[in-house]
Order: structure tokens, then sequence, then C-alpha cells
């Protein structure tokens, strides 16, 4: 069986329809024939259940055709037993809201002739710009340079906790270069609510407590800190460190604890922070369930760094977690995982 | 017990050589007293060794020295049984080799007095710029802003493996955007060398094979294979799609495949490469013992981005190696891995 390549779309006739759409959700429909998108023309000449298009086997389609990355995708979600529908040849609503869409997977059993959709796929090479206000609600198929697939669901994560803790107001505090000690602390802001460390170590029930500039500058200017110059020494101080890096820093870790989740330091994970959703005591402490990094919101990732973050997250079992805040706006979430589909 | 700051050293006298350097490794003897860097005297102050100095306890004597992240490093140290010495105060030879260390730690049992040492540390906090250059010899002591400790050793590693293989050469490639494929390989350039990946998936054993731009290129220049338009083709391409970096993963790529290593992409990782020593067959593909990032020669750390990166290689039991280089001079290779002293 032939196919004919016309406005970016291929042709196929004869009983084409029943055999291609009606019996593996290929293609559109067209009188007893199809219309085939790129990929899924691909899909067929490499199933050998299509001869060839006007001529060309799959070597010439793909060197033709300039799709081998999507088609890469579209036959891995074949394998995996979903049908799938490339979005962008105005097959499948491609409403403002999925604009980034590049291939819609229907649930296993499913084809295009049903309404339910399992995935909305986005499409890339490892090398793209892929701007973060693009996701959220779709799943990233990222190809690699060595044309392995990674799959990255991203979502817009609620981030709420009930931790509950009322501290006292007017503790004094001192600033050490980038740090601040507490010298006198009243016990519970640590053991309790899980502020700052013991100088002393993990150990110390009691003593000087650390802080860090960000937990000092959002408890100054809750008045829980009295500090030489005001909350706004510690402020400064984070910004002649960080840069406007702190500001950004400071709204989110102050939005964590407001929403009654505890943000530790994400150090040692090379993020931000971890968060804790519900913190009773430092003794009894549960698992960290987010690791947050925080960017602008027009920030561009590129694929490796998210790979390298979700990775990195889900080996220690937690949600990767973008917060995009330029601090006058709120904060835009954005969770992704990896998944096999 | 008291000390007096003079010239940025603390000066205690009476029989302070005894209580403090011969019994436990503080200080410089000075006649019967000692000379104590900062560090050393804020220690001594914070276990009520020392009562002031200057009438200055350990708040105000952090405060009037600018030493607490140093310090706590120190005190770390200590707490492990460790006995150790600022490396800058003249105490120790400041060699051209060294210059960055700021802690000398003597092992476990020796002091001062003795040649050993066990490491040369070079503190910094969290938001320092660690240019690549400096490491290589010394544990890198990371103060993260909530004044928990991270130790980096850091090394110049031997890149050898035994992995063995001769293709045949002239075979004929074909250049899809940014990757190639192979439509009628030789059947062990995949299953003996682990190049490339089939196009059928895994599991396939023949059928066309594809390859990054780094393998092919790679290839290209060995005579392996043949392209439209020659190997530069493969290597523009490659320039087009990443820029000068290209030059750098290639001239890394073909280092360690001519020093018989395995380097596969190291995406899924956030790595450009992992790499496998002794590939016989794909079959029976042993552990991957690198990651490999390549980075400019003139590199510059921020520590929690290497957190990230030897967190990682960590998890998956990988050593994080860097490969430094402008592609004219060679590969400076530095492997960092976290350490608990």
């Amino acid at each position: 069986m032939e196919g004919t390549l016309d406005g970016g779309v291929v042709r196929v006739g004869g009983d084409a329809r029943q055999r291609f759409y009606d019996s593996s959700g290929y293609g559109r429909p067209d009188g007893a024939g199809v219309t085939l998108a790129p990929v899924e023309a691909a899909h067929l000449l490499f199933r050998d259940d299509l001869d060839a298009v006007d001529g060309m086997g799959l070597r010439e389609f793909l060197a033709a055709t300039n799709c081998v990355v999507r088609f890469l995708v579209y036959k891995d979600f074949r394998e995996r037993g979903f049908y799938l529908s490339p979005a962008r040849e105005g097959r499948v609503d491609a409403d403002d809201a999925h604009a980034n869409t590049d291939l819609v997977v229907y649930p296993q059993g499913n084809g295009p002739w049903d309404d339910e959709i399992a995935y909305r796929v986005r499409v890339v090479g490892e090398r793209a710009a892929v701007p973060a206000s693009d996701l959220g609600d779709s799943v990233l198929a990222v190809v690699d340079e060595e044309s392995e697939l990674t799959y990255l669901d991203t979502s817009r994560p609620q981030m709420a906790g009930s931790t509950d803790y009322e501290p006292q107001t007017g503790i004094a505090a001192d600033l050490l270069e980038d740090r601040v000690v507490l010298w006198d602390p009243p016990q519970n802001l640590y053991e309790r609510a899980f502020y700052g460390q013991r100088l002393a170590g993990r150990g110390a029930t009691d003593g000087p407590l650390q802080l860090s500039l960000v937990e000092a500058a959002f408890l100054a200017r809750e008045g829980v800190l009295t500090i030489d110059g005001g909350s706004e020494t510690l402020v400064e101080r984070g910004r002649a460190v960080e840069g406007e890096r702190f500001d950004r820093r400071l709204a989110v870790y102050a939005t964590l604890r407001r929403s009654g989740l505890v943000p530790k330091t994400g150090f040692k994970l090379g993020a931000d922070f971890r968060t804790y959703a519900n913190v009773e005591s430092v003794e009894n402490l549960g698992h960290s369930e987010h690791l947050v990094r925080v960017l602008p919101p027009d920030y561009v990732f590129g694929p490796r760094e998210l790979s390298l973050d979700v990775r990195l997250a889900g080996g220690v079992h937690k949600r990767m977690t973008f917060a995009l805040t330029d601090t006058s706006e709120g904060i835009d979430w954005l969770a992704v995982e990896r998944i096999t589909p």
C-alpha cells in the first residue's frame, strides 16, 4: 500500500480507513481512505504496513519530512500500547490552553473516536529551550542525544501544610556575617517549630540558636526577632550576598511558612528548600515531601537541568517543585516528576 | 584564664602552653604561653576553657573577629576527634600548591607536633564562588546558610579503561536533524562496542542504529563512518545546535574512547556522559563508574550546583567527574565526592 505526500500530510486511498483508522487509530478518515500526519506515516512505514510514500521508504521519508524526534516519541507510545494523534494538524482542537501540545495520547483501549485523553505531550530534543511558563498541564517528552526518552509530568501543586506555632515576640538576635545567632532563644523556637539549629549541634536541647538570613528576616518582619537596625538590616544583608534572588527566596519562604509548611535548607540536595508538611516537634520529624527551587517567572529550562533536579528529587522520594516568582505577583508552583506512561 | 587580642592573634600567658598546646594541640607555643588563631580562641571560649579575650565572651568575640564560618568547621573537626591548625597564620607552610588551604587537619591521634596531614581543608560559605582550578587536592568544607556542613573531597583521577574494539571503516551514515542513523550497520558496532542504540529499541539485535552527533563525529573522524559532506558536516551540525560546547564534548568523548572507556549519554542523570570501563558486550554491561560533566577550564562553581551533582552521583554509586577543557590543551580531570571525615 502506498501514500502520497501532499501539503504536509500523507493521503492513502483504497480501504486505508478501515485498515489504519478503524482498526488502529491512525490518521483521520477521508472517504474510504485516510489522511496521515508525517509521524503516523513514518510509523506505518517502520512497521511495513505502508510500502512507500511517493516512492520513499522510511529512510527517505524521515530525511524529507524532518519529523524524526516526534516519530521516536510516537513510536514509543505505540509500543507501550497507546493510540495517539498529532495535535497540530487540525486533528485535535489546539485551543490556547494547550498550544504547546504535540501529541495527544488516549487512555489504553481508547482511540481518536473517544473523548478521553490520558496525556497531552510536548516533544522536545534535549537541546531545546523550555520556558517554565509553558509547563504545568502537560507531559514533556525529552528525546536525548542518543534518542533515549524521558517523560516528565508537569502539574500545578497546592502547597499546604498543618504546622501551627505562634512564637513569642521581641527575641534579641545578632547578625554575624551572612548568618544570625540567637544567644538566648526561647526553648520552642527550634524544638517545636524547627527554626534554625543549635550552635552546639544536633543533639543539643538548649543553648544558642543559629538562623539562616532568610529564616531570620522572616521572623524579624513578623516581630519575633529584634535586631540592631531593624528587620530591613537582615534583608539588606541578604541582598548584599545574594542579590535580588534573596527577595524571591524570602517571598517563597514566607509563603510556605504561612501555608503551614516548614521550609529548611535544601543545600545538600542542591535545592533552595526542602519542606515538611506537619511539624509537631523536631524530635519526631516526618519525611520532607517537596524539594523547592526558586526561580524568576520568565525562567527558561534546559531539559538536562530539569532531568538532574527531577532525578535527584525522585531518588530521595521527594517531589521536585519550582517556585516561580518576581516577588510582586504571588508565586506559581510547578511540580515536575518523571513518569513511565 | 584570659587572653588578649593582638594583631589578629590571641595571646594567652601563664601555663597555657601546657594546658592548650601540649595536651590538646591548640595554638603555637610562645614561651610558657600560646598564640592562638581566632578560630582556636573562639573554640576555647565555646568550651569555657578560656574565660574571655580582652573581656569578650564568645558572643562578642565572634562579632569582633569575623571568623564564624571557619569556627563552625573547626568546631566540627574537633567534635569528630581531630586536632587541626589554621593554615594562614604562618603556622603551616602555605606553599603555592596549597595556597587555598584554610585548615590543616591531622590524622586522629596526631597533632601539630607531627608531620602527617589527613586533610587540607578549604572553608567556604554556600554563596562563595569556587574556581574549578583551585580544586583537586583539598577538601572543600561548605557551610550552608543554616550552618550545616558538607565535605567535598576533590582529586585528580586517572581515566582509563580496557575496552578494546577495532571497527570496520566506510560505513554509510545519514544525518537527520541533530542525530545520525546508520541504516545498515555492522553487527558489532552496537553489540560489542556500545555505539548508538537500535532504532527498534533495546531488545533488537539488528536493524538501523541511531547515533548521537558526538558518537557519529568521533567515528567519522576515525574513518569509520562516511557521510555526505565529510566528517566536518557532523561537527558543524554539532556547533550549530550546541555552540562551542560541542567541541569540548567531542574532545572529551574522543579522549575517553581512546583511553579504553565507553562514554554514553548522562542525560537521565543530568550529566554529559556516564562511562563504562570495560565493555565486552552490551548484553553483559557492567556498572558505569563515572558521571562526567564537561566544562571550560576557567569554570567557577557555585557550591550548591556542586552539591547537586555530587549528591546525585553518590546516590547512583558513581563518581562525579568534571572534564575541564578548552579543547586545545588536553583535559584536566577533577573528581568530587562527599566524605564524612
